[in-house]
């Protein structure tokens, strides 16, 4: 059989590569007919090389461009949805409703088109006019862009169709896309609509690459490679570190979405208020596509009493009454259960799952997890461990004080939650928790789980390490997603025909947001 | 005598250490009078706690209170000025006029007050805020910041008073300064007002600190430790990438600035149309401060023929008869001459200069090389060492095409420019050149020498690897410099009277700019 091609400066073709591998159906562990090249380092080259040579060729082009390509990208693969999901369905086991057709293509494709309107009205440069001294400047291109797409979201964060690849692009940026091995097929089939939308649009022929898979040591040399501009990984956070200590050392920009236990705080007056809504409400986030998402609630401190035990309770009959989900890979199962085994071996007790649930599949019992704050306190790091999946742990505190302990322990997170009642009897204490979660994690919610990330302009989906690289970034929403990818750019005494068109005195578009003189303006400068 | 003391949580104290060193007067190379200690782990750990402390302290403070805190202190400065001038003379051998006393003591208050002006107004924070998803966010503080000031501005970049430390405060971080060991006594006296200022204004006792001198060893503690936020460090290269490397691991920023020879290209219209006016420019950039600035002009490329010709004998006519300044210090010196002789090494001639000027203090011959640009292309990674200090190397280039080479060879530069002449017959050539220089450096210049830095919105006093560590930010500049010691922090569903005010729907300020659902504006939400 045939190994499957990648994709290099417009061409499908070969890779050189003689190792191969194979996703596998989650559902039935039965390894997929096709086979997928692992590339080797001269190939890998040749491919940094093609997106130097479109980096240049692309240089000072408009806005426009690039949103025209997206958006056509994005008609493209919406015409192709059922062909998407069907093999993604395939290679990743996630649901076809409402998961992966009516909730992740949409919002992959409306990511997209939110990209192509930020690069089209050029308000994401923070261009910048300073009149009296006749400096301007603004953000460019930071050059190619390598994006590591994660297992967990096959569109939403695909290499070369998600959201590193829709920011990078919109600062102009070519995409070197590294598909992730549990849904090559997938990755495979939007590369071909990405190519026809390239090639629809005008893009340069090494503006949008595909490669699959590389030796770990070739990972390190492409994220420090000189002619490499950033990259953009969301994935396990072993892996993600040594990738970034290599691209530290080289000076490249290298954004890392790592884990995240995502602390939920559950004051007493919540609980009296309304604990089966907040039961429903934690069930429904944790074992939502089985557990396997970044923002998944995998740490809930409740208080010690009756109400605190009701909760647990009222959990554990919900999880062990709720079907279990399958999970992407068999190496997610592994990872699971080993950090299932961590929280338990750091001190934690189960309350229900913690068992193998259907041989025939890859997946693992909805497991709920329970500690004491003061045994919580012993050993906050090892309990702080990430379980990637269907389970979340417990810690039953003693009081108010003991929450406020346990918040200060808190490692940097993506997420962090406060559940406290309308009357304000959780007020006084939810004034001294707050700003000690607010610290550690890049969202802040009150009533209201994690697990949904709004594409919108205030998002953060980032936070304190080792939550990401770089707590003031973020993964998710435009334009400030897009700053990742960006140089600043300062022109001094530049004469004024010289100028990018957003730095000269007439808005080029008469939308694009300025700031003039220390005013935010749309205006022409006069 | 007595060793000098460090300042711990609001008080003057002596160091635990028993190392001690003194600074030199560079202007005899005699040893000043003073101590001043190496600060051992356990007293450096304990200024993190308090930093910490003090983090906690003024946490949600109003962007008011670091207002007053800055100008009290730039109030306090500008009251001592004739002292603060005297023993930064006495300690790196600056002029006192215009450099000390007009230039950089002027520009150092103007920091410290356009950074209290930004932290009143609160723009820098990006609030940001969609009414349809209730999700709003704004910048926050990082954490305490360690600022290594560097040993060429002990005022402007100075770990307690510079643009590191304004912007630090800014955004409402406490600052742990390391005085460079050159002018520890300027040091001193600028942390004794920076102390009267903070107590007079409120600021809680940990909120500056100061300590003079680490082991290397404990330099890489401190920058990766958990309790800090970010570093800014301007100075030597290899210093600074240790120091990154360990902060790297630590998953802390570190915001450098670290070597930059800052290009000029000169263009034969240029020259034809105003030879003299270029030489003179050049001259009096390259010579001015002795030539130790980042922004110094250490590479020019002209072109072959007669007018290149006179280019340089008319810099090498002025070079030898521009009296000789002094250098900062023996370790300046030193490093100096190892850089011109590393560029000749790398195959470079000497024009003039390079040779001993005066015994009794810190200095070397004005000197200027040059090299072929055949003979650069052979090796320009050896041919742009920094030679920090009066010195510049002139590339001769056969044409156009080798100009453009040259161009492709450059590493990540703060500044770069290009010299044009007036009538458009170098026009072509620019259009050619300014894209590849564009993307090598942070500030792009036209006609104009890089060593004036301007404090506005638009500077970039930064620029790509090995520049600086990350190419999105600037060191000098408000609110940009502000966003290094930032962290985003977003709001979802949290209750409005929970929200920071900046985030409430009442403007706070009535001044403030945020970005409501996509547009800038200084309104209330309605």
């Amino acid at each position: 059989m045939s190994v499957q091609p990648i994709l290099v400066n417009g061409q499908w073709r070969a890779s050189a590569g003689k190792e191969t591998f194979q996703a596998v159906d989650p559902s039935n562990k039965q390894p997929l007919a096709e086979k997928f090249p692992i590339s080797p380092w001269a190939e890998i080259e040749e491919v940094i090389q093609h997106a130097s040579e479109a980096a240049a060729a692309v240089r000072g082009w408009p806005g426009e461009k690039f949103a025209v390509f997206l958006e056509d990208y994005a008609n493209r693969i919406e015409a192709r949805a059922a062909d998407i999901v069907a093999i993604a369905h395939r290679e990743t086991g996630l649901p076809v409703e409402p998961r992966l057709k009516s909730a992740e293509l949409p919002r992959t494709i409306n990511q997209l088109r939110q990209a192509a309107a930020s690069a089209r009205e050029g308000s994401w440069a923070n261009a910048t006019i300073d009149t009296k001294s006749n400096i301007r400047s603004m953000l460019g291109p930071i050059g190619p862009v390598v994006v590591f797409g994660p297992n967990n979201f096959p569109y939403a964060y695909n290499g070369i169709a998600g959201g590193d690849f829709a920011s990078a692009v919109a600062a102009g940026n070519p995409v070197i896309a590294k598909g992730h091995s549990s849904h090559p097929g997938t990755t495979l089939l939007l590369a071909q609509l990405c190519l026809e939308a390239a090639q629809a649009t005008g893009m340069p022929a090494g503006f949008v690459q595909l490669i699959y898979r590389t030796s770990h040591a070739d990972g390190y040399k492409l994220v420090s490679h000189p002619l490499i501009g950033a990259s953009g990984y969301t994935g396990a956070r072993h892996t993600g570190l040594s990738l970034k200590e290599a691209a530290d050392k080289g000076g490249k920009q290298f954004y890392c979405e790592l884990s995240s236990v995502n602390p939920v705080f559950i004051l007493p007056g919540a609980l009296k208020e309304r604990a089966q809504a907040v039961v429903d409400d934690f069930v429904g986030s944790c074992l939502m596509g089985t557990g396997q998402f970044c923002t998944n609630p995998g740490l809930v401190i409740v208080p010690e009493g009756p109400a605190g035990e009701q909760f647990i309770a009222g959990v554990a009959a919900k999880f062990e009454a709720a079907p279990v989900g399958t999970m992407l890979s068999g190496g997610v199962e592994q990872n699971f259960r080993a950090g299932v085994a961590a929280i338990q071996k750091a001190g934690a007790t189960v309350v229900c799952g913690n068992k193998p649930a259907d041989d025939k599949r890859y997946c693992f019992a909805n497991t709920l997890l329970r500690v004491s704050g003061d045994d919580y306190l012993k050993n906050p790091h090892g309990l702080q461990t990430e379980a990637f999946g269907n389970a979340s742990l417990i810690v039953v505190a003693k009081d108010l004080a003991q929450m406020i302990a346990v918040a200060k322990t808190l490692e940097g997170n993506l997420t962090g939650c406060l559940y406290t009642d309308t009357q304000g009897s959780d007020d006084a204490a939810y004034n001294q928790l707050a700003p000690l979660v607010r610290e550690k994690v890049g969202r802040l919610l009150n009533d209201k789980m994690p697990t949904g990330v709004a594409v919108v302009s205030s998002m953060n989906h980032g936070g304190p390490f080792p939550a990401t690289g770089h707590p003031g970034f973020t993964a998710v929403g435009f334009p400030a997603s897009i700053w990742r990818f960006a140089i600043l750019q300062s022109y001094d005494n530049v004469r004024a025909h010289r100028l990018p068109p957003a730095l000269q005195n007439k808005n080029p578009s008469g939308k694009q947001w300025r700031l003039v003189d220390g005013t935010w303006s749309q205006a022409d400068v006069v």
